[in-house]
């Protein structure tokens, strides 16, 4: 294992000499503090950086990065901090590398339908940005008002419409990054296609930082669909739910943008938390089925073919919403679940199973089976259409951190050899980070293990990238 | 550089004993050869085994790795042989590992919407599997009939199709592989998202066979769109017909699943080779144009929109195809070019470039320029929606092979040069293979080429993994 150097005062120096003294944070624990932490609940996977830097340009990037490569300091690259898996979080201490003020909008090149921008630009104002061309980003994490595009690509975030247009990864067309060592690599272009050498990008995409820092970031953008209906179908029990979402997708041939399910507890969360009083007190479960497209027509056909669906499977009522102040306050529930639940419970862990789809029943069940056996709550809520289940696990509010310490890591290795067992994994968007690096070897090969580390020292030798994280 | 070893009669016993006496080809001239080319027209990259394997189990490939690594001997896994960079021919001689014993379907799952098949399954049989069950893999090589799955993951070939539904590597779920050394490792399963560790399946997919053999393979299959139609467009010039594709995707939003371009000579020659007198003589370019779906009133409107923006760009004439036939018909011929070539001139290089797309209408200009000044001809044709254009560059009959090996590599970087200033690369989709490693430089920065190297080394120190291809 490497052993870092600490940042000293001359160090500091020099990163002030790089970057310009407003742009480095040292000796000021209250302004570091921020950077200690993302958005997993609670104090346990925070950790104080020594020396925080904001660079604007590659160039200070290389710079900072050859520095700390050559005194062996870690460096952990940072977007709106807003990832929950602690992947921003500097668990050596060493560097927080902010990458805020990178945030322009480098080009949108319409005629290649490609938008280059600096991996700090908001994901959502993407999307504003490219709203008055007709054009589209289909990248969409739930946290879409504050994340930061690099932090999607360092995480290949997920999201709400990957059941359609795939995550993240799918949509990066180019990279401009530092490696480790201040060289600075090109990858990619304004190009559809291309087998010209190894495709590194969806390497670096969701490498968590642990390979370089991205600068610049070459996005395809795609027409932007004009309609979206949505489809809100209550059912008695979660089983059953789930139970829906394959039969539908296979039965009517269409592929819905999302399928998000939530349980009762999750729904209810969320709109106590929005104070929305939505009338759906009783139903176990809630599917929220999204569809887009150009004609109105098509999509009120496709809600019907889906709806016919829904119901033979067990569905006791339908709401459709085919405007876009309907569909905005459903999304919004949605979106607010995680927030909600942070605020209630003092002791959780957000969960981000993936298995195939087909496996969602047997994975929710089992935290059922789970919840009974611990004395928790398990609510359930997440992308259904792609396996990728949000299960959180609540402790009630008399426990101590004691019992919680102990009995967390316990019910969470049985709940991923069930995930194992099933060809699943325990991250499907958020990332392993340091959260979930010690249970790796519950869903993946020591072979695939070795794979990584040994890409890692290649690219990394001195183990300065955002070490502590993945393996 | 490594020095590999001869594999002497002891090396060819051991092998028999692995894969069986009847599935090793030693010491017979006359049964290598057929291992010693794929289909690059010309006899220039040619090069015989020493020996050649045919396992039919994951056991057996890892039996053979390991005596290879051991005894540092080169392996050159090979599918149907149908690349077109030279990817399955063994550049340093040694072991040719034929794949095509492993030819089974080892599972279709419909409720998770995949199938797990063996490398050594033809591409085109996959699809003919799924069909009853109204499902669809979506790569569609030119090779189509003839290629090997294995080999489509390890070139991440593109094809037709690569507009709507992407190249081979958006549906590679899972990965089997054996690694240089003998180990076997698995990658993703039966899952549509997941962040566990870097995404490797990308990075094997495409690397030409550098970094291991493929066993089994997942593939995400989707449902079969019941209809599909295909407009001919014919234009005067070749650059009307290029200029029209960006134009025609911006302008109406809608994606094609193909839109393919072949010049007039292009489109000749491959009428000619089928005896197919479709009379669309004097066209100078055409463009066909494919949409696919599951409503053919839906289909009818989107042909009707292209064909306006079609001929607002200069198509003279529009001829529609709405039945199997009439879209088979075409297809065949567009399918039928390469072969055509093949017959008609003694001295050809068949290009690959990728250019972003707006930039089609420069590198084919650039062709018609380079063709003038050398005296040669070069036509175009390739999958114009997402700027990869086969630019045939084709020797007058009467010219020695003196003077072609000594113009064809200045016409070359003179081309790729260009193609560099727009952004592009030297393949879309056959790879680089040892046909073009000689002039990666002059498309990718030695930083790339330094990150390609160390990730080799880092998996295959030795070097025996299909050694002489990209870098």
């Amino acid at each position: 294992m490497t052993k870092y150097n600490p940042v000293t005062p001359e160090i500091a120096e020099r990163l002030k000499e790089i970057c310009g003294a407003p742009y480095v944070i040292y000796n000021d624990a209250e302004r570091l503090e921020p950077y200690s932490r993302d958005e997993i609940p609670g104090t346990h996977y925070r950790r104080m950086p020594e020396v925080v830097v904001r660079p604007d340009t590659t160039d200070r990037v290389a710079a900072i990065m050859r520095l700390a490569n050559s005194e062996l300091i870690p460096v952990t690259p940072r977007g709106a901090g807003s990832g929950l898996s602690g992947g921003a979080v500097p668990v050596f201490g060493g560097i927080v590398m902010a990458m805020d003020r990178f945030n322009k909008v480098v080009e949108l090149d319409t005629a290649n339908m490609t938008i280059t921008v600096e991996p700090g630009v908001i994901a959502n104002d993407v999307n504003e940005y490219l709203k008055p061309h007709g054009l589209f980003y289909a990248g969409y994490p739930m946290s879409v008002e504050m994340c930061q595009i690099g932090g999607n690509v360092a995480e290949n975030a997920g999201g709400g419409k990957a059941v359609k247009y795939g995550v993240t990864s799918r949509y990066v067309l180019g990279l401009e990054m530092v490696l480790p060592d201040g060289r600075v690599l090109n990858l990619g272009g304004k190009l559809l296609k291309d087998v010209t050498g190894y495709n590194l990008i969806p390497l670096m995409t969701g490498s968590e930082g642990t390979l370089g820092v991205f600068t610049k970031i070459i996005l395809k953008v795609i027409p932007r669909p004009r309609f979206q209906h949505d489809l809100l179908a209550l059912f008695s029990t979660r089983d059953q739910a789930v139970a829906a979402v394959p039969a539908m997708i296979t039965g009517t041939g269409i592929t819905p943008v999302s399928i998000e399910f939530m349980d009762g507890e999750a729904f209810r969360q969320g709109c106590r938390w929005l104070n929305d009083p939505l009338p759906l007190g009783r139903a176990g479960a809630i599917l929220l089925v999204s569809v887009d497209g150009n004609d109105p027509g098509t999509l009120a056909d496709q809600c019907e073919a889906l709806g016919v669906y829904l119901r033979r499977e067990g569905a006791d009522e339908i709401y459709a919403a085919d405007t876009k102040a309907e569909s905005e306050r459903i999304w919004k529930i949605r979106r607010s679940i995680p927030e909600a639940f942070s605020q209630l419970y003092p002791r959780q862990s957000g969960e981000d199973i993936v298995v195939p789809c087909a496996s969602i029943p047997d994975v929710v069940t089992k935290c059922g089976e789970l919840a009974r056996k611990y004395g928790v709550a398990i609510p359930c809520y997440g992308h259904a259409g792609d396996g990728n289940v949000h299960s959180r696990v609540c402790a009630p509010a008399d426990w101590s951190d004691e019992k919680w310490d102990e009995t967390l890591p316990v019910l969470l290795r049985e709940l991923y050899a069930e995930v194992a067992r099933l060809g699943g994994r325990i991250s499907g968007e958020h990332g392993i980070g340091c959260k979930r690096k010690p249970y790796m070897e519950t869903v993946v090969s020591r072979e695939y293990l070795d794979t990584l580390r040994a890409i890692k020292n290649a690219l990394d030798p001195n183990g300065i990238m955002n070490p502590g994280k993945i393996f």
